[in-house]
């Protein structure tokens, strides 16, 4: 009967054992107690946990509450040493081998869902905005020296989104934004008008992929090819490209084809983890080295632990089921969006992207346009993007863009509940304030 | 009977209402019974727990596992919003109250512990080495003006640590470091020197309160004039400063009497949270807007629910109490090292310390004192500073400074248990490598 | 934005309202948090927790260990008063309060799944065998009279279940066992033969329902009538038989025919709790109350509060949907089993049970069949039993069942997977054994 | 590092490597989490964790929500087979050694403090009143049997406890009392009297320790030497008696001196548990073998999870430390209780009771009486007991107890805090009502 206790405990422990052989996703889910297992078993091996120890040092992970043992999962001493986030910290040896662990996992988890060309990547303790900030601290030029003084401006597509836009400006760096063009109903940024741009101040560019509509993603292998030639660092804002083998695919090609630096995507929209971290992906390792280095301090260790729930819980299989009904969602929502834009006499707007639908809203007016996003809120539908361009440019990526249009979203973790739902909701409110 | 419950209840409720009411640390700790109650009445206030809801946007706060919620206490949704911190957040009303609370006690905790002037304060979701960085993006020149693009220079009174080094690495500033100078034992900068190297480049002073021995606190009141004077902005470094009436002192003379912008302390230092927090305080309530705009994007809420879970845990007389300990701590370390110091015919140097202490180590060689750091990490004490001030100057603050020392701490958390037993093993590994 | 919070924490807290109101089984299963939410809340109704009393009894529910707090929800105070069960006590309101509730949802789940004709239910923190000690000492005559002093046997209709056997030795009750007969492949105990055993020295008379192949369910409509008759304490034992809408019928005949004193069922194999408890349910308010009156002192709260949990995270449609599974599950075994039997030269026999399944194992010998049951326990199949009937007749609930055989069940939670699993496996284990 | 990470983490885990070692109380309290990780690591040895077993059983410890798992720490399975608690679960090898384990540590506990001549003991998923019926349906003569058929009486020295006199009931055992006899303050059961009602009926006498003023613990050692002699089944009713040194001494002499078959004592009274379990030992093994074999069925593994966490979070020293806390506990009501009678010209009564103090009330009237119970309530005062002899006996374990009283304990886990606002609020409630 002893033999069977142990064959039991022997089946919950050895995806441990084989996730330290192989430090990649695993296959198949772990449960919620083989996660805290492990978590508790690496959390214990930290210094902070010693009761035979003698702490004499300002910053010892003391804490004033248990609870902080839930908010960090025990991981109090944080990742990272010095500014040296990947630098194994001698006071918490669990909390390093939890941290490196996540970045085995975190490669692993990009080359088998669409980077196999990356040599390196790193989970951050910060989000998409925050972690190009980061990026283009560590790649910038030295500005101390006299001859690159002036070289600090960055080329971007133009992209209507705060946060990239404020990373830019946090770091004092001068955007160069290439102006969105309308074809149909898509927003491109031509890749001439990127080279037009260019000037020798600039020392690198960006490119986006995932997005909502109307704009549609860039041509990075092209981006890729320019950065190569002009010698300037290449930045992929993957936000939640992830979940898209569409988007994965450009990005594989760009990095093949040409130059690219560094791929940054959330950790909270591609794998649905609470929102706080991202994954910084390069073809060069040492490029990841300098970002790691470039961190200034210590950080809280819960994006990274994040990470890494998700990753255990779900495994590939897990995340690979996640990626099919997302792709069905993302079909149920085009079709039924379709059969409501007839009813309504509107239109599906005709953009490529594999996560958001746009339909468009031309026959409501002005004021209508804003009753309907307030409708939305109140029906409880969370997300959807109502836009009259005529009002506000910010948002469409360029000047121009005539017809008004809502935008949903069959995200990865979606329900085909929340798509049937948001319409019906849709078509309600739509319909309510026509009458009005 | 029942009125009897709800009695109890009411008595278990009551803190809360308390907590709206006032917006005040509480007097008396919390249970942790209470603190989960009052985070999961906030958490479920926010949308992505309303199970009527249709979720279409691409960012749900969705997660892949339930222990997703204990590491972010059920804020999934983070904190921030667009790039602005303190904004509430439509989809996490919950996290925006959170958040709001934890600010005001933030800035009620420092006025209470040593800060009435200040006007408000912000807790950050970044260690101490980024909440740098994040200030002077936010209070930096406009570098993409001409007359601005040489503004770039910072000074700073010599401070050997890696982390604030990096801060102004990573947004491109040139640290210009005004050298310490020795007094007796005592490494200063003196205001003269930091005087001497201002220039028109400099836009920003730093200074610095808590700091491991040589290196003795700035004074703070003739830099914040300094400031004042040349219209710089002046940040205090106020690391792990507020467990000390003393560095606080000289913080508040310093706002009263000129310019101080920004005073940064960290969050696990202070109060013992886990690694990954920092509390940024101002007398000018713009200065925290302004920082707040700053930040590139959104957040995890975990570094400001661990601010939340130690300000309830501890309430105003744990905190006191807190503080009475570490003086006597900072006592029993002294008098235990001057014992010791007798004994070795070492001597303890004359450094102004509330918190740390430090030994000569004049009759250890070279090979001894690297011996000795290893044998104090083997016999598990953590956290005690060996220099070699001949073999390596940085961390002595100054480039000549003579003998070697050890430091020890006797900070906010700890036990005498802990410096009781430092001592003994220092001790132990001193007359064993003396021997040998 | 605060109308939005208040609407989304509204909707957490009104199933718990509704509860309160309707004090029925709600429709739709709870989440996790709100159960939490809704222990915690009545827990801290309970004098232990009250921070401002003052304790001067010699039992206050004070815990060692917060460790505790999880293990009874934090109802330390357990259940009942004095032996009263269900007596509300003083110092928990808010476990008097659980208890309550809980025995409301007992009675409302029993009549919405087969026994709309119970008054009243109760939980009780016992298992089936101890509740039937329980009920038989609530029920008995009053041994302390002369009159009495010989009436003490209980007539049992035959069931080899050691568990039911030692409740009756353990309050001294002689059982007077009616010895099962053979019907084709079935065992059942004829009416007849029970009537035949009466004497005046009975004052009971068991019944079951669930039971594992040979033995068949008992005809309680006919002992009820009979139990009606005489006068007799009628027990009816529906260890597991919840989960069948067949064996509920049953009962419910019972009920309406003649006399039911008591209907004992388990909670963890009806309704997936961790063994301990068991539903008590009777047509006769006073019963149940006699019977609460009967437990000696207080009890464990937890398995009353297991009850609860599985109500509300299954809700009526939650329980609906799993009585379907079991029924396809239960098919899904008959016809698997079926099909081997028919490769293996076996047959499947003719008995009446709606969760197992019974296959002869004629053509393996004596020693083969030892090593069958073997073979499965290492091949990790739980729960099969191998009956060689001339070996040890205990089990069969006769004494000359003539052919072996080997029993599987398709009860309440079990998974398609684990079906097909134990065929493939019994498969393999045959065929291994034959060989030899 | 890495040494150091494995240094720290077998430091934690080397307590579990003694515990099973030894097979004893450790001498210093575990940390909730090395409890939790222990409780886990066992509790995955039960083969409901088995994610490759396939479950063909009735009842396979399936739960219907993950906070089953909390309740049970993971024991799903409870404890116990067949009706025999101790033996060994197939299904749960992880939940029999956690069993086997707790009822060594039951018995180092007992013999550590006060019994060093037991041998064995058994922690009980019951409580004292259940606990007693249980033992004595296992020692109980064989009533089938026509000789045994009138010996049925238990000699209880009356005590005034109604879920004592429940468990007679229960078992159908006519109690015989005998009633107390008042020496000055105290009410004691003369030994003589005890010969004096034996009868050849008897088959059992019960004795006490542990009760409330008036009434003292019993003579065990003459009761002892009396069943010993008349060949009586003698239990010892020690429900909260291990806090006391002096109660223990009794039983000690007792076993000494001559029969003893039973000792039982409450897990929540004597080492604060949740309610629910009790601890039976014996001088002999084969009585703890009896009593567990007399169980019918299976049990909550929560009451024994309960008593292993009392344990493991005290130790023997934390237990030490908790015993001297309660006798300066007991000295402080005395003293305050002292200073008070003089005050309000009441006595103390002069009783033997290491845990609780009686006062007279002898200025207050009968309806001041029942006020001032009811003004304690309302004050927040838990557990004292005001009694009016002449009006209700019961309670006084004698017929014409002349002087109303009121009790309070200072038992183990009070703090003094408890104390001095019970007396506190007791002279407030009196001062009120003389005042009326």
């Amino acid at each position: 009967m002893l033999n069977r206790g142990n064959l039991v405990l022997n089946n919950f422990l050895n995806p441990m054992r084989i996730l330290f052989e192989q430090k990649s996703m695993p296959i198949d889910p772990w449960s919620e107690e083989q996660i805290n297992f492990f978590l508790q078993t690496l959390s214990n091996m930290d210094t902070d946990k010693d009761d035979k120890a003698s702490r004499v040092g300002e910053r010892e992970a003391r804490i004033a509450s248990r609870l902080h043992l839930l908010t960090s999962s025990g991981f109090c001493h944080g990742v990272g040493r010095s500014g040296f986030l990947t630098a194994p910290q001698p006071k918490a040896p669990g909390g390093s081998i939890m941290y490196e662990i996540s970045n085995y996992l975190a490669r692993d988890f990009l080359r088998k869902f669409g980077l196999p060309n990356i040599q390196k990547a790193i989970v951050i303790p910060l989000c998409t905005g925050m972690s190009l900030a980061l990026c283009l601290g560590a790649l910038k030029p030295d500005w101390n020296e006299e001859k690159f003084l002036r070289k600090r401006k960055v080329l971007v597509p133009q992209v209507d989104h705060k946060s990239l836009l404020k990373a830019l400006d946090l770091m004092g760096i001068r955007s160069k934004i290439i102006k969105g063009k309308i074809f149909d109903d898509a927003v491109r940024i031509p890749i001439e008008d990127i080279i037009k741009n260019y000037d020798d101040d600039c020392f690198a560019v960006l490119s986006v992929t995932s997005f909502f509509p109307p704009r549609e993603h860039d041509d990075i292998k092209e981006i890729s090819k320019f950065a190569k030639d002009k010698n300037l660092v290449h930045i992929v804002i993957n936000a939640y490209g992830v979940q898209s083998p569409e988007w994965m695919k450009l990005i594989r090609a760009g990095i093949d084809a040409g130059r690219v630096d560094a791929v940054i995507q959330s950790t909270d929209k591609n794998i649905l983890t609470p929102i706080g971290g991202a994954v910084i992906a390069s073809p060069r390792e040492e490029i990841i080295t300098q970002i790691s280095q470039a961190y200034a301090g210590r950080a809280s260790a819960t994006p990274i632990v994040n990470f890494l729930i998700s990753m255990l819980s779900l495994g590939v299989k897990g995340y690979e089921r996640m990626l099919l009904e997302q792709q069905q969602n993302r079909k149920l929502l085009e079709e039924k969006l379709q059969t409501l834009a007839q009813k309504l006499d509107e239109r599906i707007l005709k953009i490529f992207n594999p996560v958001a639908v746009a339909m468009s809203l031309n026959n409501l007016k002005k004021e209508q346009l804003t009753a309907l996003g307030g409708a939305l809120y109140n029906l409880r539908v969370t997300g959807p993007r109502v836009y009259n361009s005529r009002e506000k440019a910010f948002g469409t990526c360029c000047e121009d863009y005539s017809q008004p249009y809502i935008v949903m979203n069959a995200a990865i973790g979606a329900q085909s509940k929340d798509i049937l739902l948001a319409i019906e909701r849709l078509e309600k409110a739509y319909s309510q304030i026509r009458k009005k």
